[in-house]
């Protein structure tokens, strides 16, 4: 069960040991905060020693990385193979929002460490995200200044909008439990109508 | 300098020890967490004896909870003085969001405690906090049904709308900085617009 969903979160690394720790330590970060966690704790979610972390991950905060970056960069996918198509602007957008909402509200757990734990992140480790989160806003700034350009959109400033749109996306892991009884696919949808709406898409 | 910023922060707590407690606390709290910050650290930061925080807190979950509360109340009341208000409700609205996010904004590092730490509330402390929430999410969907009701909003799920609008000025102190270059007041206005276009008030 562990390995599956361990899997399924981070399909691009390897071996499971590792995917297995990222997820222990997601756990123990969630359940008494990063700085309260120990290597050990972790180890222990994940059933291993703390010698064969070590083989893994050289620190704490390597597993921080490793989840905050990995995290980051699936965002940054997402938002990529939309940004740069063809379709108008507003598609685009709307696009955008839906994936990277129920990607916020679907690993919500994950979401919550790779979002509010950056300041935990060693310096150079931290230059490494904080490029990836400009790429992001940068993306989703480009597609609503073609928006704007367009006549589909408009905006007061473009820098609030996108760190708007943005926000809105990442807050939905703070608040979103499957208790709500709505699908991170449906919820989703209804941002994007809110967003587009927000842009002056007048839909 | 402190005394004034705690007193500025909590002016209807008092005595000014308490004040300085929960200013010591924020300041913990946001440096290493929650859950490794001792009471021993908070009473070192505000210049205290273990002792002499006992006086005032029996717990470092008293703590957090004077916050907590505190600060639910102050966005309450901002919500509540202007929601009944006789103003069409576009115009509340926008009152509401533009407090609502400078608060967020001017009080970041409070307001990250306010509201990243409930989880760690116990569990009748929770019930507190819970219902000062559900009060405000109420009074913020009263004045869109309103809206709807008078046909200056037009929204899909009153729900989510709320949810929303409150999630973006929430969302304003994880990234809200001083270096942004922009006042919380100008935030405030800004997002204002935003909200009522995503309101479907057609500005």
């Amino acid at each position: 069960m562990t390995v599956s969903l361990s899997a399924e979160l981070w399909p691009d690394v390897q071996p499971d040991a590792a995917r297995r720790l990222m997820l222990a330590a997601v756990e123990s970060f969630a359940a008494r905060g990063y700085h309260a966690t120990t290597t050990r704790d972790i180890a222990a979610a994940a059933g291993m020693s703390p010698a064969a972390l070590y083989v893994h991950f050289p620190s704490k905060a390597a597993l921080l990385f490793a989840i905050s970056r990995n995290g980051h960069e699936q965002t940054l996918t997402l938002v990529e193979s939309v940004a740069g198509g063809d379709e108008p602007p507003r598609e685009r957008m709307r696009k955008i929002i839906e994936d990277f909402v129920a990607w916020h509200a679907r690993r919500h757990t994950v979401a919550r460490v790779v979002q509010y734990e950056l300041q935990a992140l060693p310096e150079q480790e931290y230059a490494v995200v904080a490029d990836l989160r400009r790429r992001i806003e940068n993306l989703v700034r480009e597609v609503i200044a073609e928006g704007v350009e367009k006549g589909e959109f408009t905006v007061g400033d473009l820098r609030t909008a996108a760190r708007a749109v943005l926000s809105l996306g990442v807050d939905v892991a703070r608040w979103y439990s499957d208790r709500i009884g709505k699908t991170p696919k449906a919820l989703g949808r209804e941002y994007g109508e809110l967003v587009l709406r927000m842009l002056g898409a007048g839909i």
